[in-house]
């Protein structure tokens, strides 16, 4: 079954080392030989982590005569942030609800002190 | 190697089915038996898709005594959000490039429109 976008970007964000690829490429492109070397894995691994990150369009390679190198493509991750939208509801309620309970414990906390502190 | 929280998510998420899971739950709690029902899979296939969202802990379930509904659980889901803001300026920089070519555009062709009129 071919993979819709939206699942082979999930896929490509799926391991920490792909994601130090795109932090890396955030910072300005780069070639292969560079990307690899802060990575304690070999040549053939980074290509296939490339790969994973080239076919969900995360990266492209541009066709130079000398070097190819790499860039970052941020429109899959705006299609991420596009569906995440749908959930943002949810964790600001319970950001929300956190809130209501550290505000309730404050409150609770002067309340003592200051019945405490009637007859100091 | 045991995979960080948020690769445990991504990897969740790389799925249509678990997707649309996560989108029956946004709208309430349910059962496992009501969950399954739309989706032409086995049930077997629906407890190995529940699992991987519970452990990325995307989904919880509550151990009453006749059923255990599932819930959404969207603190994974603001991590993945916090890992996005990163690569914000990126797209919102693509979409700024493309509205500056739209303008551009809409521009040359008022100018050619009066430049045409001026002896209409």
């Amino acid at each position: 079954m071919p993979a819709d976008a939206l699942s082979l970007t999930f896929a490509a964000l799926a391991d920490p080392t792909r994601r130090a690829i795109l932090a890396r490429l955030s910072r300005g492109e780069t070639s292969v030989g560079e990307l690899a070397a802060p990575f304690e894995i070999t040549a053939p691994a980074i290509t296939k982590h490339l790969k994973m990150l080239e076919r969900a369009g995360l990266i492209s390679r541009s066709r130079q005569a000398q070097w190819r190198p790499c860039r970052l493509e941020a429109r899959p991750l705006r299609e991420v942030a596009d569906f995440l939208e749908q959930y943002r509801q949810f964790w600001e309620q319970s950001l929300d609800r956190l809130d209501d309970y550290l505000q309730a414990l404050q409150a609770k906390e002067k309340e003592d002190e200051s019945s405490h502190g009637a007859d100091g």
